[in-house]
């Protein structure tokens, strides 16, 4: 029998890592796409190409997009400062994490190679639970792309399929995920969450992104095997 | 008085450029995106070098993403044959020249540059009549997209300002388009429109692209200095 193929958001990140093996679950021939957009995490590109390695996926694709070159984000300018040591979530603003118009980038590029492989679905890593700053990892958000993409394509407007993107951890919280993830066979190892890494890749265990992971493995009772710059973490 | 900002989609063609002066009139201090996207006219990058130049933008930006890697295009695959001497717009099917997705991301780069430059405009040089069969040049794609930024963005959710998506020539014929930027003080010697021009970057003259510009400055009665293979044309 032949797979549907679905295209896979693949950032190196342990929610990536875990819609991937989702979308495999779900029987697709799984493509993820990785984008090297400039940020300052770029250990998380090695990341996905073990994760996807590890789950055997059809093609692993590399793209370089130089969202830096704009600027606007802690992420991909390093004049930011990444905030360390307590929750932004709590802060009714939207974090200095927030790097502009990056999902819609991503999903646009994954449309693109979607559209030529002849993929209808697409899969995206987002969820509010923990992100509920970030506007384009709300619900309405992917509504709305996938209403566009829907309008914006030859194989859509031409009745070849209808695209479909996938976000299945929106409403999940970050144990929630590991668990699933855990369930279908992830190595939370090999992926990366840090936001601010030195150089030699190690989590600093202070930024959002790490904290958050921290308290999620603590909260299920596990030990997180990403390396730390302390090693107590 | 400080003026408005907006970015604008130049691509170094005839369509673009008439857009850059339409916002240029409208009172926006213009900042010019150009997208180096593997396309093997090339030479419209220089043209859209000299376009920006002329029309004195605040600022041109060149940016590199590699949508060739994908394929599925004449455009971006020289393995594919770019159709001659026939317009595609005759033939019911979406024409091999269509590239998958790509105003979807040259609009979503936009809309990334513009977050971070407070600009809440922006200005797409697509139009209906001409190619109507590329699905994401229609009215229904631009609303689609304008829709999306608003709900993508952290300037948008927070406040600061509605993005809107302009289409200026969406309803217009290309003579109409050469008439409007004429008198706006164009110089379309500087633009390039050929689809596959040759290594020293003259123009065909026998692609949709080359015919729909011959044809319009022709109705004009206004000869196309653009510099052409066959330089009887």
């Amino acid at each position: 029998m032949v797979k549907n193929r679905a295209v896979v958001l693949l950032s190196g990140g342990l929610d990536s890592a875990t819609i991937l093996a989702i979308a495999r679950q779900g029987g697709f021939d799984c493509f993820a796409l990785t984008c090297l957009y400039g940020q300052r995490h770029r250990v998380e590109i090695e990341c996905a190409r073990k994760v996807a390695g590890s789950m055997k996926v059809a093609e692993h694709r590399i793209m370089t997009i130089d969202l830096a070159a704009f600027g606007g984000s802690a992420l991909t300018d390093p004049e930011k400062v990444v905030p360390k040591g307590a929750l932004a979530q709590t802060d009714p603003h939207i974090p200095v994490t927030y790097v502009p118009a990056r999902n819609t980038v991503f999903l646009s590029l994954a449309l693109a190679w979607a559209e030529v492989l002849g993929a209808f679905d697409i899969f995206i890593g987002v969820h509010q639970a923990d992100y509920g700053g970030y506007p384009d990892c709300r619900p309405q958000f992917i509504e709305a792309f996938e209403r566009l993409a829907n309008l914006a394509t030859a194989a859509a407007v031409e009745g070849r399929g209808m695209y479909r993107i996938h976000a299945p951890l929106l409403d999940m919280g970050k144990a929630q995920i590991i668990r699933k993830g855990l369930e279908l066979g992830v190595d939370y190892s090999l992926t990366h969450s840090c936001y601010d890494p030195d150089d030699r890749g190690r989590s600093c265990g202070q930024c959002d992104s790490c904290m958050l992971r921290l308290r999620a493995f603590a909260q299920l009772g596990l030990k997180d095997s990403a390396a730390y710059q302390d090693v107590h973490l």
